[in-house]
C-alpha cells in the first residue's frame, strides 16, 4: 500500500511537467486512474468491514476525504479540486508509524496553545480594526478592509518588509505609526515566544515528569527493601528472644 | 457579559466595512451605543460596589480605562480615539479565566526580563548615539534624529531589510559600516536570545523545582515510614525483653 | 599537521585575490601544490598503515574525499571541482578533538529527527504539486515546474520576501492566494519549531536521565548503608543473645 | 556616580540634535566637559587608591577604555571616536549591580559556544572561498572578494532577502546556485541552532545540577536520620540485655 502511495505520489509530480504530458499524458493519467481505482476499492472494503466504526477514527476519517475528493468532478468552481488530488499522498503519514507518531505528536501539542491562540487572535483582531479606521482611507491596498489589516499584520508579525515595506511608507502619512507597529511587533512576538516555550515547556514536562517517577519509584522500592529487611531482621530476633523464653520457662520459677 | 463584549466586538469589526456602515451604518451606531450604555452600567455598578477596592484591582481599572476612552468626544487631536474604542474587545481577557491566566502569566513573566531588557535598552542607546553622528548627515532619513536611529536599529534588530536596504547602501559612502551593524547585530540578537532563554528557563525553574519538591517529599515520607515501622518493631522487641526481665525476676537470686 | 591545515586555508583565501593572484600566483601556486603533495602523502601512509580498516573510519574516508577532489583534473565539466579544494581546510574538524565532538554532536542529533524531516519533506511535496498546477502558468518564473515551486515555497518557510516579494502578486491574480500560503506557512513553520523542540528536548533528555541516574543511584548506596548498619547491628544483637542463650544453658534445667 | 552617568547620556543624546546643538551647543559642551572631568578625577583616584590591582579586574580597565576614548584628540583619522564618547554611559553595566549580573552571565555563556563558534566560522571560510571563486567574477559586488562573500554569506545567513535580493538573480547565470546556498542555510541555521541550543542547555544544566544535589542531600540526610535513629535503637536494646546479663550472672550457675 504505501509503495502504491508513492508511485501514485511520483506519477501526480511527473503530471506537473507540461512536457511529460504532452508525450506521456495518457500513460500517467490512466496509471493515476488505475491507483485511484485501487484506493477507492480499498477504502470500500475497509468501510465494509468496520462499518460505523470507520468513521469514528480520524484517520479512517482522513483516508476517506482524501480519496473521496478526486471523485468529485473537477469542473467550474470545483476546478481547484483537481490539485487537491495530491492530497492523496498524505495517507504516507496515516500508514507509516512513526509518522504517524510524528503527526500525532503535533497535534497533540495543540490543544494546550489554544489559550494562548485565542489571546494573540484578539491581539490581531483588536490591532486590525484599529488600523482599518486610521491607516484605512490613505493605504486602502494594505488596510482597506479588515482582512486586509489581519492579513498584513500577519505579514508584519513574521517580520517580512515590516519596516521597509510597510512603517516607511506609513510614516511619511501618519509620522507616528511607529507608535502603533512596534508596540505590536513587541506583543506579538512575545505571545508567539510564549506559544513557543509553552510547547517546549509541556514536552519538558511530560519527559521531567517521567523522570520524577522513575526517581520516586526508586526511593519506594529502596524503602520496601529496607522495610523487609528489618521485618526479616527481627523476625529473627523475635525467634531468639522465644527460644531464650521458652527455656527460662522450662527452668520454671524456684 | 462575554456574549455582549463578542457581539461588540462584531460591530466594532462590521463598522470597518464602508459598503456596510452606508447602509446600515445607523443599526450599527445605536447597538454599539447600546452595549456601550450597559458596559458603562456595568463598570458604574462595580464601582458603587466595590468604592475603593474597584481601582485597587489592576483588571479593574483596564476595564474602567477601554470603557471610558469611549465617552471622551472623538474630535480634534481625539479623532484616533474613535479607534480606539475597540479596545473594549480586550475585555474578554478580563472575564474569561484561561485567558486572563495566560495574560497574567505572560505579565509575570516580564519583571524577570527587566535587568536584561535595561541591558539591551543601554545598548541600542549607545548604538543610536554612535549612529546618528557618523551616518546622520549622509542618510538623514535613517538616522538624523536619536529617535530615527534608534527606529532604524529596531529594523535591524529584527533583521528586516538590514543588509540590501540599510547597510548595503551605507557601505557605498562609509565602506567599515559593517564593522559597526555586523556587532550590533551579533549583540543585539545575542541579548534577545537570551532574554528568550531567560523566559524558558525560568518557566523550566518553577517546574522543576516542584519535581524536587515532589521528590524529597517522598524521601522523607520513605524516611518516617522506616522510622516508624523501626520504633514499631523495637517497641515489640522491648516488650519481649521487658517480660524476659520479668521471668527472670520472678525466679529471684538463687 | 593542524598548522599545514590552516596554512594551506591562508593560502586557498590568498588565492581568491586578483591582485595578489596576479603578482605572487606562482608562489601561492606552488605552496599549495607542495602542502597538497603532503596531505596526499600522509593519506597515503595512513592507508598502508590501516589497511581495510582505513575506509571503515567516517572520518578518514571524509579526509581522503577532500583530499581526493584536488587530484581530479579541474576542466570541461569539472571546473567547479577547482572551488571545492577548500574542502580540504574541512579537516580541521576531523584533527580537532573538540570540533571533532561539536560535528558529532550535530550529527548524532539528526537521525532523531528523521521522522519530523520526513514529514515535513511531504508536506513540502504535497504543496509543491499543489502549487505548480494552481500558480504554475501564471507565474512561471516561480511555480512554473516542481522545483521551482519547492524553492520558492523554501523561500516562504524561511519568510523571506513570502508576502510583499510572493503572495502579494499572486494575489492580484488569485485573490484567495493567502489560504494556500498562511496555511503552508502556520504548517511549515510549526513542523520546524517542533524539529527544533525535538533537538533541545533530546538533549535535556540525555542530560536530564543522567541526573536522574546520579539521584537514583545515590537512593541505593544509602539503601545499601542503611541495610549493612542494619545488618552489622543485628549481628551486634545476635552475639548477645547467643551469649545470653548461653548463659542459660549453663544454668541447666532445675 | 550613576545619576551623573545617566545625566551624561541624556547630555550626550541632545548633542545629536542639529537644533539644540546651535541654541545651547556650549552649555551642553560646558556640562560634558565637567561630567568628563569627573569621571576623570574618579577613576584617577581609584588607580591611586588601588595601584596595580586596578587594572587586573576587568571591569575596572572597562572603566578606564571608555573615559580614556574622549580625551584622545579627535581629529583626522581619531574623528570616529568623537563619537565613541557615548561608550562612556557603558559604565552603567559596571556600576548597577542587577545589569553587571546580566552582562557576565551574558560573557560567562561564551566559552562554551566557542567550539561550536569555530566550527561556524570553518564553515563560513569554506563557502566564502568557494562563493568568491565561482560567482566572484559576474557578481563582484557581492562575491568579489572573500570579505564581500563573507559579508553576503552572513546576510544569507540571517535569511535578509537571501531569496530575492541574491539567489533569483544568481540563478540567472548560474543555475543551480541554489545547490550552494539551500545547503549553507540549513547547515549554518542547523549550526546556530545548536549553538543557541547550547546556550539554552547549559542554563538548564546548571539549573537541574542544583536540584539534584538537593535531592541526593535530601537522601543522605534521610539516611543519616534513619541510621542515627537506628543506632539509639540499638543502644537502648543493647542497655536492656546488658541488664539481663547482669540479672542471669547474679543468679550464678546453679
Amino acid at each position: 500500500m504505501l509503495a502504491l502511495i508513492i508511485l501514485n505520489a511520483v506519477v501526480l509530480g511527473l503530471e506537473t511537467s507540461d512536457a511529460l504530458m504532452a508525450r506521456h499524458g495518457d500513460w500517467l493519467w490512466l496509471l493515476d486512474q488505475a491507483l485511484l481505482s485501487v484506493f477507492v476499492l480499498e477504502i470500500g472494503l475497509r468501510i465494509v468491514a468496520w462499518r460505523g466504526a470507520f468513521f469514528r477514527d480520524p484517520w479512517s476519517v482522513f483516508d476517506f476525504v482524501v480519496v473521496a475528493i478526486a471523485l468529485i468532478p473537477a469542473s467550474g468552481p470545483f476546478a481547484v479540486l483537481r490539485a487537491l488530488r495530491v492530497l492523496r499522498v498524505l495517507r504516507v503519514l496515516t500508514i507509516v508509524p512513526s509518522m504517524r507518531r510524528v503527526v500525532g505528536g503535533l497535534l497533540a501539542a495543540l490543544p494546550g496553545l489554544s489559550s494562548i491562540a485565542l489571546v494573540l487572535l484578539l491581539v490581531f483582531y483588536v490591532f486590525g480594526v484599529i488600523a482599518t479606521q486610521i491607516f484605512g482611507d490613505s493605504f486602502p491596498d494594505w488596510f482597506g478592509t479588515l482582512g486586509r489589516s489581519l492579513y498584513t499584520l500577519f505579514q508584519v508579525m513574521t517580520l517580512e518588509s515590516w519596516s521597509m515595506g510597510i512603517v516607511r511608507p506609513l510614516m511619511e502619512v501618519f509620522p507616528y505609526a511607529w507608535t502603533f507597529f512596534i508596540p505590536f511587533i513587541l506583543v506579538a512576538t512575545f505571545t508567539m515566544l510564549n506559544l513557543f516555550i509553552g510547547v517546549i515547556v509541556s514536552a519538558m514536562q511530560s519527559f521531567t515528569t517521567a523522570e520524577t517517577e522513575a526517581t520516586v519509584s526508586a526511593v519506594d522500592n529502596a524503602r520496601e527493601h529496607i522495610e523487609a529487611d528489618l521485618h526479616s531482621e527481627m523476625r529473627g530476633l523475635r525467634a531468639e528472644l522465644a527460644e531464650l523464653k521458652a527455656m527460662l520457662r522450662a527452668q520454671g520459677p524456684r
